[in-house]
């Protein structure tokens, strides 16, 4: 029964990874969603508030688990007994940086299968170019769940509820 | 129980396709290798050929069914009740054509899914580089499976073994 | 008042051509779209039917010229005293094309300019690609104006219509 | 009558952003040099100094505006009425990240257009090679105007003048 | 004392040719210029045409020799007893040629090695888009030597001398 | 008597740096291992560390030398009367960065050629992949040499020896 891992950052997660996840979901029995957590990095929501966003975005999908992780994704992979891990693809950047993380991996875990989905582009914008979109004011809606958008306003213009308080 | 088709000429099959196929039966329960007869093309090897040659080659791999198909490769998918596709990626330009091609099949077949493998680029050269190799009498064991070397030997040099008669 | 020229083959016309079209006439107060002659293909359409399938699927465009040119672009470009050639582009290995021919209209035409506007993907998919997926019955409305679907399925299957009839 | 914008750090102008606009004043009546300002990063040469480098290069070409902004490039083209950004296109990699850049940006103002012009590679070092370049002591003239490779000198080697004193 | 083989069709040479050799002359003591005659294909020129442009082009050259060859590439370098073979490299297109064929070529001839030089691109265009444009009455001076530009007007228009008769 | 120079960091050497140089030693007599010092940047090893790990992966090539220089690579190669550098290529991100510094050298140094070869990409993992494997305890045996294995594992997990201690 193939299981297949679905790791990243996701900080936060997009409309472009929910679209690889459902895709994923056709090939696959059941996909990990996978949360990286980087200690070298400060990302913009922890890891809780990461997680919850994905479970809440997924919530209708009985076919999904979130998990956590720290280190080697091949080590997990392996605690996990699983050998499939599933990537998006969209563009000839992505794809050179996969190729050296696939060759990576091979060299780590030989009887791990690195399998792609090409995302489909109407929802393709990166995590970061989000954040920086939304940091600036720009309205974000469309590339992520509703409730993300909602989130990254917090983020970034914490004082804006009290603005429509009295 | 998720089933995946890989599709192509395969005139010949090479090292890189078994390749491709031994790392998609990580992934999937079984794979439909379906030679494509192209009735607008003239192939160097015929449709028996090619499929005697892939059905040899694959010989030890319970989990693989070798089939034939013209039209439509979603149309085949549809007929066979498959909803995944797998095609080996290579090389930037791949990537783009198979962008491309994954752009159309979703139009044509929505529940459709194409997933990726990265080639292990030991073994890919393509089958038209060898095919030309070969028809220069260059040697090309190491590339595709021995008794397909000795076809393309048998196609290009036949009066080769009469040579060798007296 | 900046002209642009649009020029290809237009065998058929397709989604992605008008909406780079449309891009277009945000940027230029006229656009020419101009179908090469080439007497070195044999297109699937005349250029006749090219002709008039573009201009059917622009006609409530006012700011957009039909035109017909052989030879080489910059020579039509000058006769027609317009400096500016607009072009699609969506995957790298057009980038690459469009590269060299940029590069060589230079040498030809040093005043002539070539801008590009980014396909959008979900109308991209080549001419040539839509016309394989229609002669083997593919169904592509969506891809092509659904005049330009009906001469596709009227060149490809010409004896459909007798099969409906009595 | 088409204008517009041409955004950047310029930090500081080179010969290859002069080759674009001066390629883009044949497709547009007017072109705005936006400089960017970034908060979070800390340039080479302030916001006036890049500023007076712009109008100092561009000053003989009537129908260019140089001006600043910060927050989204959209949210500036919206304040000024244009509808379409320029964009120096040369490699691959470039390629990418403008067609990342251009789907977010259809998504935060979908009537803006963004038109592409291939950079005459002669003339094409980015601004950030040439400044580590001019750090080591490189001769950068030719890549920028005469006024910036003074320019650069000046922020590298501030005492350089002084050894000429006695 | 490393010696160097250039290949190619040559049909003709190109200043973007003249350019890599150059170039290659600064890192070998001697190039062999080998014009590769491909039965399967019908070139503009005859061998003995493209022989005789080449040694015109590079008639002040001590250091180059002009050859012929057919069939495997590999194999002549072994006749030739060279294990260095020259490549020009400009685009990434042709940059996934390349890679194929370095591939491919290692798996034929081990000890041999493929060392690529980035084509000055101000000089690069294909000899095809050259042929193309000189057969529609393009002045293709500049990227081709004046002699390859006279060959070139001749063979597409061969009567034009005699419209200047009387 | 041709040279060439290859240079980077070499933080720290890894088997496809090594697979590029003895590629090299085909094509020239002699090639200097320039280590570059780079003020401006952290490496995990010291100039000291990285040329002994040089030294000692490539004691048995007598045609080798191990350097070290600051400032411009072509400031360099001026000083030791050296015009060929060597650079290895592999994917087409490095292809596009490659071209750029290759564009930038030329200005800097007119008689400077830049030959590349293409890494076997069985080795090819880049020097900063191994390091972040490295540092969660990935086994990096088959990347680096296994001098370099061992200082990576020294580096990241410098109490390991004393766990075996009593």
């Amino acid at each position: 029964m193939p299981i297949a891992i679905y790791a990243g950052s996701f900080d936060p997660i997009t409309n472009g990874h929910i679209s690889i996840i459902r895709s994923g979901l056709v090939a696959f029995e059941k996909i990990i969603v996978a949360v990286l957590i980087n200690p070298g990095k400060t990302p913009l929501f922890s890891v809780d508030e990461r997680f919850k966003m994905i479970s809440d975005a997924l919530s209708n999908e009985p076919r999904i688990e979130v998990d956590c992780f720290d280190g080697l994704l091949v080590d997990y992979a392996r605690r996990r007994n699983v050998q499939v891990v599933l990537r998006g693809l969209r563009a000839v950047a992505d794809f050179e940086h996969e190729l050296k993380m696939a060759n990576m991996n091979r060299h780590l875990y030989q009887e791990m299968e690195t399998v792609f989905i090409m995302a489909n582009d109407y929802f393709y914008v990166s995590s970061s170019l989000i954040k920086e979109a939304a940091s600036l004011g720009g309205d974000v809606l469309g590339m992520v769940p509703k409730a993300v958008a909602q989130k990254l306003r917090e983020k970034f213009f914490p004082q804006e509820p009290c603005q429509n308080k009295e």
